[in-house]
């Protein structure tokens, strides 16, 4: 089978080399990143860290010149997602397109582009060190199930799943994957809306009582909404955001790293997607929304141009 | 009559040199930036920007080489207000302290330490530009009135605000001055809270529609608090925040320079003091909590190290 990586960054370039050591998997690329796409042409895209090994991927940054893949995913960061999939859309005439991203609002906008869509959440994590070379930082495991508008078939989500557990990234399948995701994003409005206003990581962020009140507030307005939407958690967000100040103190959460790079944050998939979707049901989430509309005000800083005296 | 300066930066400048120019008010200030000290001894107080004048002021970094003075006013940072008062308290075993200094809980430490306190709220500004010189950038009013605990006689508020308005600083003496401090208080919650957190300066900040939101939670909790405590405001926290956006669109709020240079804010007597009443008396103050803690955080990132890997 034929599988397309839409952004073939830190966690494209991992879930593509893991599947291009299959036999039985095509594995494309679609990029902008002319180095990193000349890299991964030239000498393969090599992984290290937990990972060390060169798989053969086929990268591209013209659309016209990937054939049509059965699958494809979906690894943008999530403000580039409805670009890449205007672009890449041709690929997936009869094809499933499966997000990896952060947050929420994803598998929405691939829907308006691709005929099939599978919700995936991830917890391996990676980034790149050189064009073509990407450091395979932490494990995990993946969920991926149908989403709910186009839903691939679980036909497909298995057969990805399966590809995806012989290539070497552990991956369940699931009839719905949005306990899952929602997991995830819990957490992640918590650690990463902390870690990006108080510039600590998460683990200092955990020790500091006021700033461990603020994550709890935002978990009960996050687990509200999930509730609203009659989704079950598959696990306590408040327990992963004290494991992982055990096993992860000096870690930076990702926002915190775009939030000293200067570079747009995931906010709107993350908090804001909360706030978004506790407007739409009437529960209120004025702690997302505030952390959202202060990080939205942070990135317009960066370009704030102070006229002339 | 003799006043004494506490801590003679921008604000303890402005009043201290007003002041000075009077035939019968002697002027002193315990300060402890020896070359501002020895500066002013040297050439004077200087005042430029909308004042263009030199005082005579006796400045002193030794609280022994002060004589006793009938009036102190307090401008130190509201985080040192207690090492300030624990030093000057022999130069006021019967004299009246007044803070001009910002937010609450200042007048509070002053009654630790002086017979009789007098509360300000100001809204002159300044800026020290070499040693020995403040640049007056803002002027305003001054309202100054007995504080609750040990309070000064309605003679001894009007002693001073005589003086100060005959120096040039207008001041109005009240019976009870909380109102205008509560709202100088909540707008200064909003307003700071939000340019050190979004690093914008207070108008772009304002222009942020949920930026703007979050503000008016803020405003909202410090009007419920105020209330709790019988306080009528001066005027609407609201119009003052959408006045400054007019008057400074480029203003960036104290707490925002602070911010930019890594310094100590004084988000303890703004945020902090209105979450802390707010606690005390039953009023939830969620947002307010939540920008303390924040900026807490974020404080304590300036000096966090990172363990070698």
């Amino acid at each position: 089978m034929k599988v397309c990586i839409i952004g073939c960054g830190a966690i494209g370039g991992l879930y593509g080399a893991h599947l291009a050591r299959l036999d039985d998997v095509e594995v494309w690329a679609f990029d902008l990143a002319r180095e990193h796409v000349d890299a991964i042409n030239e000498n393969g895209l090599r992984l290290t860290g937990l990972s060390d090994f060169t798989a053969t991927v086929h990268a591209r940054t013209e659309v016209s010149d990937i054939p049509e893949c059965e699958f494809g995913i979906i690894a943008t960061k999530t403000m580039f997602t409805r670009s890449a999939m205007e672009s890449v859309a041709p690929i997936f005439r009869d094809g499933a397109v499966c997000s990896v991203q952060n947050g929420i609002g994803n598998e929405e906008i691939v829907a308006e582009y691709a005929p099939r869509v599978i919700q995936g959440t991830i917890f391996p994590a990676g980034h790149i060190t050189a064009p073509g070379v990407v450091n395979h930082d932490a494990g995990g495991k993946t969920w991926i199930g149908p989403f709910a508008t186009n839903p691939a078939t679980m036909d497909e989500v298995e057969q990805l799943a399966d590809a995806l557990n012989r290539s070497g990234m552990e991956c369940l399948a699931m009839e719905d994957a949005r306990g899952a995701q929602w997991t995830k994003l819990i957490f992640n409005s918590a650690s990463n809306a902390m870690g990006a206003l108080t510039r600590l990581p998460h683990g200092v962020a955990c020790d500091q009582d006021g700033v461990r009140k603020v994550m709890s507030v935002l978990v009960g307005e996050g687990m509200a909404v999930a509730d609203a939407l009659g989704i079950t958690l598959d696990s306590d967000p408040e327990a992963l955001i004290d494991y992982g100040r055990e096993k992860a103190y000096y870690h930076p959460p990702s926002m915190l790293q775009d939030v000293m790079a200067e570079r747009l944050t995931e906010v709107d998939a993350l908090n804001g997607g909360i706030a978004r979707l506790g407007r739409e049901l009437g529960i209120p989430c004025p702690m997302n929304e505030a952390c959202a509309a202060i990080i939205k005000g942070l990135e317009a800083s960066w370009s704030l141009e102070y006229p002339e005296h």
